[in-house]
């Protein structure tokens, strides 16, 4: 497949764009085979570049005002345009962004919008931007080898939180020897472990049925099991979808707004994921068990859970690096399937079985985490906000394929940059960077009651609230940090050993 | 009456205090004419002052573990005292503090019991605390004549925002020449007003049957009516009970927060408060027009109205000193009834026709303001916090009585301190700024969105989960601040002039 087979109309003149919240801007759009490029006129001081793989749903709606002339065999484009016919396309974006083009041309509308949804869900990881973006900053190979997982391995070799996928016991109840033995081995005489299945009891059960299961107790006697069980997959996906419908909803009743955000049952994953976590964390700190968590294929509510229960008890993974590090154990090389998951995101109708919000899932509980304990995590929401974006659409490799044998055979760390080495350069870091940021040695407990759980508003309304007001305090605040350095970090130091973080009463129970 | 007279026991010791979230206290309790006083055994290390008004209700539970022996005719209390027989009193405070008290001995506990329950609602005004509070740092008669209104109206000899009562039209639809010639005089020719009533169009017509009613198209042809309904009384009481009643609430599920949440209907009422102001506001700065605010009486939801619309268009009030007088005028001389409506929070069961959390409905919406334009104002949350701390249970005049009359007869301001002498103390004023203030001389358009408005978690939650990080958060960005001081305040200056607060397109019609 060539890129200009899909691009019918690469430019057009007069071309309105409006965006919530903005002024309109008019210009030429150009498409090209990563990205629509909006150039205003006649100054061309305003450009908009937007990646296409950006793109989840492109709504059409033509209007012809006057007669419409059908295309001469031969004769060129142009002469098809009807004085007065035009047409709107609305672009709902992976990010939640909202962009409407009104385009001049009912031919020329049609052709663009057929070129944003074909080159927006091209299949083939290699015709993928990654693979073309060499940005001059960068060297590819850069960034590729953070924290390899035998350095970390080294350091926790006491480490005795595990996650696997489920055990494979069956409608027979197979036993499997050898993870009996591996369990076995955690443990010494008279310890105990918690197995934390992100299952329910019922649906863990009904898994025997295709193969799966779980550890019968009889042949893990040390072991107790605990369900919690995670919503994953559709309803998951639902979930996302009926939240970034109503959070764009205007003139809503707050009766009607609170019913929807309850019927999304989004704050519900939240405080879902942030309590079994805790429950994780709690078995390890509390009680000094070995914990092991699974759900079904260990790929979604168990790397929530295990990456969660991480920052709540080490201080290294609240580090800018650290985080980085733990995206890339728990996440990327754990085979979380990023393409499978993300290839869609709310606003798609075209969706298949696969997409799942699970990594946003937990991108919100770690912004619950810096709200209630705002000096403990080294990055602000700026992150959190790239993160998404790049899981979504980008110009990186990090996030591509569904686990390391799929990027090893498409060759993504030879062909593509790495994220995190754009991120760290100096100048791009300071952004992601929190100003309040000291390091607290001590677990950190969140409180999960609902009452302590908040809407993110700056995901969700990100493009539909004017947040300036919160952002320009934010870039004052480390604006103060940066005029108040050495002496400052000191005496934070001091105070913050002061203030032990209690865990919250509510927590106790991992509730 | 002679407090004395209210304390069958002054003194018991060996009481267990205990408060959510902070460790259990034993030591010594006293009992005051004005306090309640609980110092540490053995060391005497933490002593706790506790307001009797500020007690909103008692609850005790009395085990009598051994057996009861009748008090003895001329025989002490102390004889009385039985062996393993204890009491626990549940103190429900006016700021939804709640303390527990386990203490030794029935009879001390009833007794104590009923001393609080008699001195938290002695009646009379002369007898509370502002009336024998001498603090040596104040003099009596500072601080009462912030801003004479004379003053204030000559600063605004064109101040086209007016409010007043109902009209007194009847069922006979009197007509008063003297209203219409007075609002006659506001509008030139040509020009129009708008009357802004917060009752419903329903509400006013029934309230003609009782004496007042409403303006008559034909007699103030240059006035056109318009009808917000703000709820007041009862179910605003019932709204703040309610949403106290559930924040309070341990291990609740999500969706029974959520629905709990929208049955109290609080953020409701702060939504439709602010869409209120904000039309008023609208009319004034967009319109140029005059405009006039009442509902019934005159002094509720209209001063709620006229208030914030001060807040939103006038920079002025924005400063800690403005917001002052703004309080000073908008409510305390305006007439609102605070010994009426703060008589009572959100835990008494004996519960009076009067009482009703308008004013905290105000701070509330004054916190969303603050959240939106976090530059804006000069004060912070604790001002408010303390603002409703003092208007239901203070050791200064200020928020005493319901009107200019009744405090001029019970002489408050010759013989109580007022509350903004000891605020504007340097060292006291300090904690009530805003440390990233910056003049804005902008109208501030709040979303008035459901999506935009919050649950005031710091009012709602404070006694509640710990905000120790937040509070630290914010102190030390006032250290940063004041260690940064002079050069930042110009380029703030700067700053701010240049990005231009938007009103959201969501307020253009005052949603």
């Amino acid at each position: 497949m060539e890129f200009s087979e899909l691009i019918k109309t690469a430019t057009v003149e007069d071309v309105l764009l409006s965006r919530p919240g903005l002024p309109a801007v008019r210009g030429t759009l150009c498409i090209t085979s990563h990205h629509l490029l909006l150039s205003s006129c006649p100054r061309g001081d305003l450009e908009l570049w937007l990646l296409i793989r950006n793109v989840d749903a492109v709504e059409k709606r033509v209007q012809n005002l006057g007669w419409y002339q059908p295309p001469r065999t031969g004769g060129s484009l142009r002469d098809t345009r009807v004085s007065g016919s035009s047409g709107t396309i609305t672009l709902r974006c992976k990010d939640l962004k909202v962009l409407q083009l009104e385009i001049p041309g009912m031919e020329e509308c049609l052709n663009i919008a057929s070129s944003i949804e074909a080159l927006s869900s091209v299949d083939s990881v290699m015709m993928m931007y990654p693979f073309f973006y060499r940005p001059p900053s960068l060297r590819l190979q850069q960034g590729w080898h953070l924290c390899p997982p035998e350095r970390h391995f080294q350091q926790v070799a006491s480490q005795a939180l595990l996650r696997s996928s489920q055990p494979l016991t069956g409608p027979n109840r197979r036993r499997c020897r050898e993870d009996e033995k591996l369990l076995g081995t955690i443990l010494d005489e008279g310890e105990r472990g918690f197995v934390i299945d992100t299952r329910s009891a019922q649906a863990a059960k009904q898994a025997r049925m295709s193969g799966g299961g779980t550890e019968p107790k009889s042949s893990y006697p040390q072991w107790r099991r605990l369900h919690r069980a995670l919503e994953r997959g559709r309803p998951l996906q639902e979930s996302f979808t009926k939240l970034a419908e109503v959070c764009s909803e205007p003139a809503l009743s707050m009766d009607r707004w609170l019913g929807r955000l309850d019927g999304s049952r989004w704050l519900s994953h939240v405080k879902a994921a942030l309590s079994t976590a805790c429950l994780a964390a709690q078995c390890l700190d509390r009680e000094g068990s070995s914990v092991l968590v699974h759900g079904a294929e260990g790929t979604d509510t168990t790397l929530l859970v295990t990456a969660l229960a991480q920052l709540i008890l080490d201080p290294a993974c609240r580090t800018l690096e650290g985080f980085q590090g733990l995206l890339e154990r728990e996440w990327i090389e754990a085979g979380h399937p990023f393409q499978l998951r993300c290839a869609r995101s709310a606003s798609s109708h075209a969706r298949g079985k696969q997409e799942a919000p699970i990594f946003l899932l937990f991108l919100d509980c770690v912004w619950q985490l810096s709200r209630q304990f705002p000096f403990s995590l080294e990055f602000g929401e700026q992150l959190l906000l790239t993160l998404f974006d790049n899981a979504y659409a980008s110009a990186y490799g990090t996030f591509l394929c569904n686990n390391e044998k799929e990027r090893s055979l498409c060759k993504v760390k030879e062909s593509t940059h790495s994220l995190w080495a754009w991120l760290n350069q100096p100048e791009e870091k300071q952004k992601y960077l929190n100003p309040l940021y000291s390091h607290n040695p001590l677990v950190i407990w969140p409180s999960v009651e609902p009452q302590s759980i908040q809407l993110w508003q700056g995901f969700f309304l990100r493009w539909i609230r004017p947040s300036q007001h919160l952002d320009e305090a934010w870039v004052e605040i480390r604006r103060l940090v940066e005029g108040n350095n050495s002496s400052i970090k000191e005496s934070t130091g001091k105070r913050l050993s002061q203030s032990l973080p209690e865990p919250p009463a509510g927590t106790e129970n991992g509730r």
